[in-house]
């Protein structure tokens, strides 16, 4: 099983991205539409944060009845902070694309991601919708992938294609992020279509599954959306038999490899990110406690600066690791970055340091801690905290 | 009560601080001495962290008795993760001063910050603190407190003078910060003196008291060091009656007058701060939950470089708030920065923004969210995140 990092086409599926005037850029792509050709199983998890922006809460609304026939999402405006107005504009939307198609407002999906505060201009969207609908086609899952993107510097597309239930299927996705990025148990903008046929429980189980190591395993600054949306949407054109046993499995696998790319695409491309961190701790009591000592390191400003400065600073992973709450002993922890051991029975190898800030000057590399006090283990993947961060968010007008 | 950011002598305390070489910058104060005339009441708060550098090991040990005679406090290295050596170290280097003082080690409090994983010179230690003890003197505070600077650009001192039990009483303290820095239940490396006379007891409510509002109550990048330390020595020279009643009360907000104005002072000059920022949440249902959505926002690096870049961004700060995992009504919340209400009603006044901004360019401004639920209130200190925060800490050496 290969993941690509390009879109696929997928049969059912037709997709579209359009310049509508939302955002002051003219020419700029700013509203996406992917169609299934029918209604369609679909499941989607959403930010956990207390703030929702009004399309999550009609996305949700409109999802939890286990069938989508669209989805349609713009930049330029979260539709967040907007009361009833905004979630006005959210349903209209809705109906917008739902009329451009003749479905059931019902069967829509609306996600923003952008300003927040700020509504959009509903003419100017449903031009836009119909402008969109009439461009549907199965080859613009990269058009729709740069519409939807705000400071990413570059669309986030992946794709797969795997034998299952006697068929060909293909699985394809794509996702935009940047900042305010650490989703927990919910996710970033992002959307994955396959062609298999798939009821919605599957497609839930299926999402639920692929969350803890990918989406939910990625932070870019500890900041949580309020519109992070994942949808799942399966046309089951692909004609494979109902899949059981080992297929459920792999097919499961093969959607968590779509998302596990796509996530690492958001930290490749987090703000102002020049380096991807897999910061992995092992040998904690528990997979939470482990989990708790990783997200500690992974959003320490202090180790992400010290990651964009190919600085070894044990002193400063040490730190973040005793802010997590987690008993350690320091005579037995263990401590490696790049490869290269730093610490080990309560003394660091100071011979190490250089061998290590070499290896951090590479792209990518790992940060690993053994805690040596049983089999807990947990990854995340973030990215070092660079001038271009500040100078991203300084700049990034209200 | 006036609090000024100045050294002041206070009777029964002399102070040192010296150039030892346990940094490679010749010339630099690194080793200051805090020393009492006779064996005084004293009290202290140390980190949370669940790593604990050995010099805060031996200093809560030392102090839990309710007496010290002497503060060794070193910068340039944190005595951390330097396992039993490290500890023997610690234990070393208070005998030095006891020597050199002719007291108990156990009246010693060994402090120090620095790099973690590292150890320092015993026999400069020695040598510098033979030195220091030799220089001991009413008006040294200064020294002292330039002494244990790490990546600040300055030395915090700050004194006040006060009637009280029929005496003139001093309190005067120093403190040191700049990175690290989100005490929660500890505090930096601070240290409070005072002539008052005052039993152990009395100055552990006074701590207790004095923390909430001031050291724990500041974020400069919500990494909490290895080292905090916070030290209350009363020498009882002042010749004031026994507190009691109202006198009690008086001098606890004495105290936490002098550690607010270190604590603000820790804050301007926090890593890379152009900006002191109090954010205030009001109308929480309890304070525990007002104290959550504070330190979300003064956490937030979305938030924190919009304040480097004058931006006000309501987005970003209700995307914290709403981090914070206590349920808001958007309808109702009021936030005002700089004193221009931003939003409320559940509607962003845009008009306001372009004013907020220009109030922004200040050094010092407010954040207020009023949560319109309760009584609840919290406040919370912080800085913005700029370019320099990165260069000091991409730049800073393991």
């Amino acid at each position: 099983m290969k993941v690509r990092l390009e879109p696929a086409p997928v049969r059912g599926f037709r997709f579209a991205g359009v310049s509508a005037g939302l955002r002051n850029e003219p020419g700029r792509l700013d509203l996406g539409v992917i169609a299934a050709d029918w209604p369609v199983a679909a499941a989607g998890v959403f930010t956990t944060n207390l703030v929702k922006a009004a399309p999550v809460i009609v996305a949700h609304q409109h999802v939890r009845r286990g069938r989508l026939q669209a989805i349609a999402a713009n930049s330029g405006s979260a539709n967040c902070f907007t009361g009833n107005a905004g979630l006005k504009l959210a349903h209209d939307s809705a109906k917008a694309l739902a009329g451009a198609l003749k479905c059931a407002p019902e069967l829509i999906a609306p996600c923003s991601t952008g300003v927040i505060g700020r509504a959009y201009n509903l003419a100017r969207y449903r031009s836009g919708i119909r402008e969109a609908v009439a461009m549907l086609g199965p080859d613009r899952l990269g058009d729709f992938a740069r519409a939807i993107m705000t400071t990413d510097t570059r669309p986030k597309t992946a794709s797969m294609v795997l034998e299952l239930g006697g068929a060909e299927v293909t699985i394809a996705g794509c996702a935009k992020g940047a900042g305010m990025i650490e989703p927990k148990m919910a996710t970033m903008l992002a959307f994955i279509v396959t062609d298999a046929a798939c009821a919605a429980p599957m497609l839930r189980h299926t999402l639920a599954r692929a969350l803890p190591a990918s989406f939910n395993a990625i932070t870019i600054d500890g900041d949580m959306s309020t519109n992070d949306t994942l949808l799942l949407m399966a046309s089951g054109a692909a004609g494979n038999r109902p899949l059981r046993g080992r297929e459920v499995g792999a097919f499961e696998a093969a959607v968590a490899a779509v998302a596990d790319a796509l996530a690492r695409e958001l930290v490749r491309d987090g703000e102002g990110a020049t380096k991807l961190v897999t910061v992995e701790v092992r040998g904690a009591r528990t997979a939470a406690e482990a989990d708790r000592v990783a997200r500690q390191i992974a959003n320490s400003p202090l180790v992400k600066t010290a990651f964009f400065g190919c600085d070894p600073n044990f002193g400063r992973i040490l730190m973040a690791a005793g802010k997590a709450g987690v008993a350690l002993d320091l005579e037995r922890l263990e401590v490696s970055l790049g490869g290269i051991k730093l610490a080990s029975r309560g003394a660091l190898r100071v011979g190490a340091l250089e061998r290590a800030a070499a290896q951090m000057k590479k792209r990518e590399f790992g940060l690993l801690i053994d805690l040596k006090q049983g089999k807990g283990a947990a990854s995340i993947m973030t990215c070092d905290l660079s001038f271009d961060y500040v100078k991203i968010n300084a700049e990034y007008t209200t």
